[in-house]
């Protein structure tokens, strides 16, 4: 299995209201997806709350993960940041904590231009000396993406996969036909967006990079491993058991959902930092209902 | 003059590739501002670079702005942050530092919700206790602030006044009229976007929030100056001669036009902090011509 294929669990990154990481709930949460098979560990995506933590905490978060689940799953550690040289910071502490892959959205504040994504991406995969999966994810770093500009890094050294936003036209095997002609073979293209998880296994996707394996990893291996194998039926009957999630977090944002599903299940109690607000309290019947079509 | 009317003059902040501030240089670039008599200086706005520097570097930042110009003129500090009690420990580090008022930004990676930037913005002024402006600067926070939640923190206690973008459809009577019918007396409505300038003031707006003035402080004035005075024809004309230099700010972004400036008027050499470029060497004689026109 390569790094970049199969079912990829981002896990929330539990921590005070200081931003504090609570390891020991977080080695908790590792030891779950390490433990229920996933093919690799999302650590410090945007679940992950990279943005919200500082440089040492981030390491601590990794050096947790290395000693909880090394050897056991890979594990790909999130290194965005709005400085290039902290981005390559993080990428050398991954690398030396033992991290076996990297992450790296073009997070920014003044809005970026093609030809600076391009020379941070590659300065970080250049100092991070491990694979690396290009994020690209509009939603949050509101930079879209050309395919032009994806060639053009795929074919730099460590750069390996894609991590991509679901189409806005839904048709998942010619943007895959169309981003395959473009770049190495080899090259790993997945997808996050988990209401599109389906459709994206389906059409034959390398990788499902997926929020809700972060705390419910059988779950959605189950329906991973279904879609792999080609039965439709149980990759659409799967699915349909997550609607009532996926509804929510599209409705709130998955980022909150995570939190307020990771209560319920009790796994642990931590809130997401401020300014997000913890779902309101008033939903969570909604998420405990949803939980209760997954879990069967 | 109240703090948050008139002109107010953004600085960049010349730092070094690794984000030293060099306080010396930035002293400079404030003294010039403080001599042209300039209304206030905004100090670590997105001109000034702040989302790219260390709190530390920031601290470093405001101290030597006090200790330059304090007293000769208001200082106006930016304390936006991705996290609430970061902003928050930054607003106190302003004050303890004499700054005389606070900038924030809905700063986010996550989407915001308008609870959220409620929240954290009340919590950045109670925490700030000096006059706050609101930063409503949707091209690099992404966030837009409705009229509703405009009025909500106008009531709140410290919040002074608001920064806005341009309005899209150029009507800067309307949006003041229907703005100021929103939020208490003295409460002030500023303006930032350059190009825009010379419409805004000449419709009554309380203040310009000025990048071009962070280098040109008294041409900046000047169009001020006759826009409050309602020479129409005078600020016409002042505004006409900015406009190779506002065609240059629109295609490049005026962050990496403002380094650029500096350097052809030998003010620094400073760089804009990676992953921002430099503007491309073959431009410079753009900027140069665009500066021939403004300083004749």
């Amino acid at each position: 299995m390569k790094l970049f294929t199969g079912l990829s669990a981002f896990s929330i990154t539990p921590a005070d209201p200081s931003g504090h990481v609570d390891t020991a709930a977080l080695a908790r949460l590792l030891g779950r997806i390490a433990a229920a098979g996933a093919d690799s560990i999302g650590l410090l995506g945007s679940t992950g709350a990279y943005a919200f933590l500082s440089r040492h905490e981030r390491q601590r978060a990794v050096e947790a993960a290395m000693e909880c689940v090394g050897g056991r799953i890979p594990v790909i550690v999130g290194v965005g940041a709005l400085r290039t040289d902290e981005a390559q910071a993080l990428a050398r502490d991954a690398r030396k904590a033992g991290a076996n892959g990297l992450l790296l959205a073009p997070m920014s504040y003044t809005p970026l231009t093609e030809e600076e994504v391009f020379q941070h991406i590659s300065a970080v995969a250049q100092a991070g000396e491990l694979p690396l999966c290009i994020y690209n994810n509009p939603s949050t770093t509101r930079f879209t993406f050309t395919d032009d500009l994806l060639a053009r890094l795929a074919a730099v050294p460590n750069i390996a996969a894609v991590k991509m936003p679901l189409p806005a036209d839904g048709d998942f095997e010619g943007e895959l036909r169309r981003l395959r002609s473009r770049t190495p073979d080899g090259f790993a293209i997945g997808y996050s967006g988990d209401w599109g998880a389906a459709d994206a296994l389906l059409a034959g996707c390398d990788a499902w990079y997926s929020v809700v394996a972060g705390l419910l990893p059988s779950e959605a291996l189950a329906l991973t491993r279904a879609a792999n194998t080609r039965n439709t039926s149980e990759a659409r009957r799967l699915d349909e058991s997550f609607q009532p999630l996926w509804s929510l977090f599209k409705a709130f944002g998955s980022f909150r959902v995570m939190y307020a599903i990771a209560d319920v299940l009790g796994l642990c109690e931590a809130a997401p930092p401020r300014p997000i607000l913890p779902l309101p309290h008033r939903e969570r019947t909604r998420v405990k209902d949803a939980l209760d079509r997954i879990l069967v």
